[in-house]
């Protein structure tokens, strides 16, 4: 029963500050608006430790992360712990390249995050080091299989317990943790890897649901999984009785957000508490 | 009897600069050929002053502003100012930071303005200094109700006496000042405030009224405020019959935009002229 | 029968880097997903050698160029070249400024590509030096008419015999060039110069297409011109047929990308072999 949570979304409108890439900005802005929060975005040095003080949370998304940008990340992320705000890393292409594995990580070391949320490849980057990641994609050879699920969840509690911060692993099956639970969630639908931005997307959703609900951050941070998932299910019956592709698909998904009830979320959320 | 100033942008197709925030660009730049007009971005110091001499309108909108956007935001400005061009200004988010706070004040006092278009705490910034605003989007106890609506008028006024500036002012109710009048506009719908984007693509589109109708400055504004929330008013009506979203909501008020004729702006534009 | 090219992209999925402009970005980067691509953006300095590194393809469009992102093209370009792999150029408003029209020639001069995309005033521009160009779209004069065909495909053909590059000039009619043939393409719809990102689109399918295909670079860039022209041609006719605008239409055409069969692209392609 965590439509509770999508409710609380919508009672507070919870003001997220974004330092996120160019690539999917405008889809996590109205995907922010969708659940019931406001969006914000500002990655100046000048200004943002400004901004996130008048936010209730912070999103850090490195996907086009630049030499301007990645000061203000630092910036805006201790400002943040200052003001005991949610804060929410979401690590894109973290293995891609030096610069992305070592900004996250520093961030790690030098901002306490609430939630991490990236693919199986960009974790297994920011515990492991830096491997082969094919581009801001999961690796094949890392995708998370029935087999290897328990594993995977052992795998995310670690790194919860390391980092403080409940740690969302999405793909095919997505893995939701804390250092001692965790929420195996079997929402989604693989269209939502045919559009640019399910991840982006679903990382600005989860700092609104935890914004919105500081006093449960992991089931929070699950409910904003689910929603996601249910959401791309929805989506793609849409996009199936209208004969549309993949850039319709992502405009019904942000829809079905902005539509999603928290009945809808308590019926349709498919999880497993473990 | 507006609809006139939408047809002179069909036929005149101005070229408009815009600075801008990377958040809407997308959607200003597809209204702005929705409506008839074309946009050309660019924001590198290196090239504005080119550019934006090879356009006939300048659109500067401080949404996500850096270090290296604000120099070429006066250049461009003092450059189309030596030009002739008309040139708009969008103050998003004043208030929020002292940098776009600043940036907006040295933006009045250097550059000249044929319009500035805002909600109604970032125009308050503007005049009276930083307050409190929430974000990007306007203040609730600044909002514009039926009763405050003679002191915004009065407010605006003075503001375009002492920039020279026609004043729009949107949100619930829109207001269009010049120093001795105004028009005061009913058009839109409230699900205009649940997308990113309402009032950067209304700057945008005001940038394309006034650049085809530099004679008439002041009612061509209210002709783009009134086919902006007329776009919405439609648009929400295929938002309902085909059970969307915000996100779908989007693409139907640009394409209400592309569609809207003339005369249906004549029909359907509700404004009072005081 | 032009569609298998469309085929080898669905089959070997090859991941692209683009360096591209932030008004269209996220549209190219759906558009490689719905053509069976994978897109990873990144412009800075300190990590383009390396994401080029571990992609397959680079696409380098010039549309929002600045003082950070110029030195990445090079960067990327000459690393992408040591490495054998395809680089297309997209000059979006050469001509237009000096930045523009020096970074492209430079890039020429530096990086060898196997294919520039471009339309007829940007061509013209490289390869005349800066003539008056109408922004970034093509000016009136320059455009292409059954007359002036024959001399634009010689034209063509000259700027491919000293660039080795396939050289596609789009607009009304397209053609595309070697340094011996061309294909003469008439696909299209003037729908597709009502929405931004068009030719930003297509060069980046061009990508993947030369990228999935590098043994015959010149048919795949005719592969992909005729593949975005139909998918126009049928993105109209849903638009007409939900009585939509330029904003759906840039969807339907995302869309049918998407959906697109090679037996679709061998049947609708329209094109004639010079």
């Amino acid at each position: 029963m965590l439509g509770k949570y999508l409710e609380a979304v919508r009672e507070k409108n919870p003001l997220i500050h974004n330092i996120t890439n160019y690539v999917t900005v405008n889809d996590c802005a109205n995907i922010l608006l969708a659940c019931g929060a406001s969006p914000i975005m500002s990655d100046d040095c000048g200004e943002v430790e400004e901004i996130t003080s008048i936010c209730d949370g912070l999103n850090i998304n490195i996907g086009t992360l630049n030499k301007d940008t990645i000061p203000a990340m630092f910036l805006a992320g201790k400002k943040a712990n200052e003001l005991g705000h949610t804060v929410i890393l979401d690590p894109v292409g973290a293995g891609a390249s030096a610069i992305r594995t070592e900004t996250a990580k520093k961030l790690l070391d030098e901002v306490k995050f609430s939630v991490i949320r990236g693919n199986i490849s960009e974790i297994k980057t920011l515990v492991l080091g830096a491997g082969a990641t094919k581009g801001v994609d999961a690796d094949v050879a890392d995708a998370m299989t029935e087999d290897t699920l328990d594993n995977v969840i052992a795998f995310a509690q670690a790194f919860s317990q390391k980092t403080g911060a409940v740690i969302a692993i999405t793909g095919a099956i997505d893995i939701v943790a804390n250092g001692e639970q965790a929420f195996v969630i079997r929402n989604g639908h693989p269209m939502m890897a045919r559009i640019t931005g399910s991840g982006c997307m679903l990382t600005a959703m989860t700092a609104a649901f935890i914004t919105a609900n500081p006093e449960n951050i992991f089931e929070a941070t699950a409910a904003a999984v689910c929603a996601m998932g249910l959401c791309g299910e929805k989506a793609f019956v849409t996009m199936e009785r209208n004969h549309a592709g993949n850039s319709s698909f992502r405009n019904y998904l942000i829809d079905e957000v902005f539509k999603l009830t928290s009945k809808e979320h308590d019926v349709g959320a498919k999880y497993k508490f473990v």
